[in-house]
């Protein structure tokens, strides 16, 4: 499970210079202070130095102009932006998801699926009719592809992901464990029409249907989701109704996001834990929804908007507008709003003062 | 994975009159402007005549007084209200979950399960003693059926969803992807009297228990689901304490929607996506929750009530009451609160430069 | 599926004095309006005297000083606090998950794993290559348990848990179906340097990235959880990045509890339905959060904190705080600043009609 590079290696990977014995071998990367003699302590600020001391380490990942050898290190690695160096550093050290090569016989395999080359298939996974995995497929245990789901090159797919018919996945994307592609819509309509419908001019989606049972709307338009897209666990995404819902090419969705049918979300957007997005609304490229904020459905946010945690997105974002609170206003406007509420209580007793 | 049907017999299963040549068949259901010749576009209101010319259908689906001939197309249905034509349609080309008739081999059944005539069960599903489908049961890859389980009939259950022991479920349930029924609640006690039970009168759940360990009440109530539920992806139903959870028939929860033990969910209400409802709440008829809503512990939200999304309702909701904010006010208070604050920061510049 | 205990053995596990036939044999834990002849009412309050007259129970579970004789009962157990008595009863006649004894023929364990004395293991499991279980194990079906985990004596694992990589797991620990332990964090970064990082200051995890692509930072910390933690259905623990994600002693998170990368979660704290704590926030002791709260990343929640409902925490919290609202603030300048919002819509009617 530990893997072990020079630092002469992992600093060429970095395409970064390094200093001192580039022959030295590391198996871990560690905080400082618990850095022992075999790992590789990162400390990629200045404030780190002292923690160095601390720990054990003989070698560390440092800013770009650190003194190593006034830090007692034997070997350094120098980079200019740390934050970027740890996308190099962690995938140097990931061990992988323990899985061994080729596909397991319990996998439970459609005789029409085609698999590509070099695919890594867990135990217990059930690959359905027609479905096509690219090449060097990683596939987990348990996982479930319906049938004549397509999905690219590299594509790695954790522990019971589940990924119902017709969806179609880029390369190079990335399925944590437990997330559903291609679930049901949320969509339903009664004979005759309702309070629903009337209501959906209100703010958000509410909805009175007084004696009336609800008809259900299939989904049968599939997920269509683009090249180096990641999701997170236990994600639902669900089938649009005659249309795919989308998500564009480099988008990350993390842990618990909820995708409504029909669904456009752009290229390079980031939505953060437990974020929802309601049926049918479009977001732009480069969105940043943070955690727990919320979309309405039928909606459009604007390339490279950033909706603050906990937001509720009600009506229509501009591009590059930043919005906040309960309904979501531009930024500015919350934080006025919010700092002349925390002065409220005071000047309405200020004011009944002055009305006695 | 697709399926032809005439126009003649599409216009029968949904009860509307066409024009043209019934005998057309048609593959799949488009929006207008994506339609091939094979394919019916869907235009159920006017302003879609346009987008008809751009794509290349000779079927569609329109309003009901609609001049089809002058679109250009070859044939017409023609409907009143095309919401609830959609149910007919999505229906009607629905290629299902793609799995093979019969019972997999690979699936795991308990010798004293029971299973119905006509159901079909995919690979490495499992099925504890003593359960019970009815007739003509979909169960999806990987799903897991609890031993006692009961499941009437025409069961359709996805990829993966876990079905605890003891449940009942109702005729006609749709449960989805990763949803988990009757996990256990969360219901802890310390074996002093904590600062939690004083904190329960306060607003929401707030507990404080410096210094004692939690003893777990265990859940052996159970959940009962009704007829013509449909539970949605990653949901998560608890069982009750020493009497079941219910969902009322017909009632429909949005993925990852969250039931807390002993709740009990009336008929015919909508929980929309990420919606919580904790311990013993109890919500009547015709209820509907929008996206990210919650419900506290303990309140009572009578039928017809329409809740907004993100709201937080903390106390009991009368019948037929819309609420929305946070905490969940009528909506007339809450729209009057929050233009309210709009004019805050104005008003108490104004009061400043008077004082001043 | 029933168990069934004489009233004097249910006592003596409860330490509890009975009066009355103590050999009485109850098989099931009702509330007094469903007790049949063979069900024990659970009446710890006066305020239930009455339905027990309505049900048929002979014999009941009552308050401290309660007259049982004239209740008409033959037997009675007397408790001092209810609700700890709660978790005795219901463990008593908890039938556990109907697992059969032993290992299944369908689990697939590596021949490297460890399976510790008397454990149970369901069909379909997935034991990884040097996975290390302790004694008495009950793992449900479909349970994936990745390669080098370690779990403690006597764990139970429900339906279709995935547990990844390196994850350590401590002694009784109970984990709910869907729950995934260990997938990876939500931690990207750009080339260049991002507004992302400009935005950190701002409240939230606000971002925006124009232009660029986001390079993945891996999780290879994994995932550390103490003795007696209890983890709800469909929960989501992230890997930490080179130090492992924590859960302390004890600690019990409800159903869809998001925990990001990095996060410490201390001892024995409470986190409700769907609440979520980003990336490397730091909770203490004994910390309470409510329904559907949000914590934001890289802050710290000091021990005894409570933190209400729906609250979203954006910035540190001293020990022992109640907290509410968005951002959360003090509990009472809370209700203070909710109160004058309340008059708002008056106070500034009011006002305009005095400047008119």
């Amino acid at each position: 499970m530990t893997r072990s590079i020079t630092i002469a290696d992992l600093a060429r990977q970095l395409g970064a210079p390094f200093g001192g014995n580039g022959d030295l071998c590391v198996m871990r990367a560690c905080e400082p202070r618990d850095a022992g003699a075999g790992d590789l302590a990162l400390a990629m600020d200045p404030r780190f130095a002292d923690s160095l001391k601390e720990g054990g380490a003989r070698a560390a990942v440092l800013w770009a102009d650190a003194d190593w050898q006034s830090l007692g290190l034997e070997a350094a690695i120098l980079v200019g932006r740390g934050r970027l160096a740890m996308a190099g550093i962690t995938a140097a050290f990931d061990a992988g998801i323990g899985l061994e090569d080729g596909i397991h016989p319990s996998a439970v395999i459609h005789p029409t699926a085609h698999i590509g080359a070099g695919a890594t298939i867990g135990p217990l996974v059930v690959i359905g009719a027609h479905a096509k995995l690219g090449a060097r497929a990683m596939i987990a245990p348990q996982v479930s592809i319906g049938s004549g789901v397509q999905i690219g090159d590299d594509a790695l797919i954790h522990a019971g992901a589940k990924i119902a018919a017709r969806a179609h996945i880029g390369d190079r994307v990335i399925i944590q464990a437990g997330a559903v592609i291609g679930s049901d819509g949320f969509s339903f309509v009664t004979v005759e029409r309702s309070h629903v419908e009337q209501a959906r001019e209100t703010l958000g989606a509410s909805v009175d249907a007084q004696g009336q049972a609800w008809q259900r709307i299939a989904s049968i338009g599939g997920v269509v989701i683009g090249d180096d897209v990641e999701i997170g666990a236990n994600v639902t995404i669900d089938q649009g109704t005659i249309r795919p819902t989308r998500i564009g090419h480099g988008s990350k969705l993390d842990n618990q996001v909820h995708i409504g049918h029909n669904v456009i979300v752009g290229a390079h957007c980031l939505l953060c834990g437990q974020v929802g997005v309601a049926g049918s609304t479009v977001i732009g490229d480069y969105v940043v929804m943070a955690g727990q904020a919320g979309a309405a459905d039928n909606i459009t946010i604007g390339s490279g908007a950033i909706i603050g945690a906990g937001s509720g997105v009600l009506s229509n974002v501009p591009k590059g507008r930043s919005m906040m609170g309960y309904p979501a206003v531009a930024m500015q406007t919350h934080i006025d709003m919010y700092k002349a509420l925390r002065r409220l209580p005071r000047a309405l007793a200020k004011l009944s003062r002055k009305d006695s």
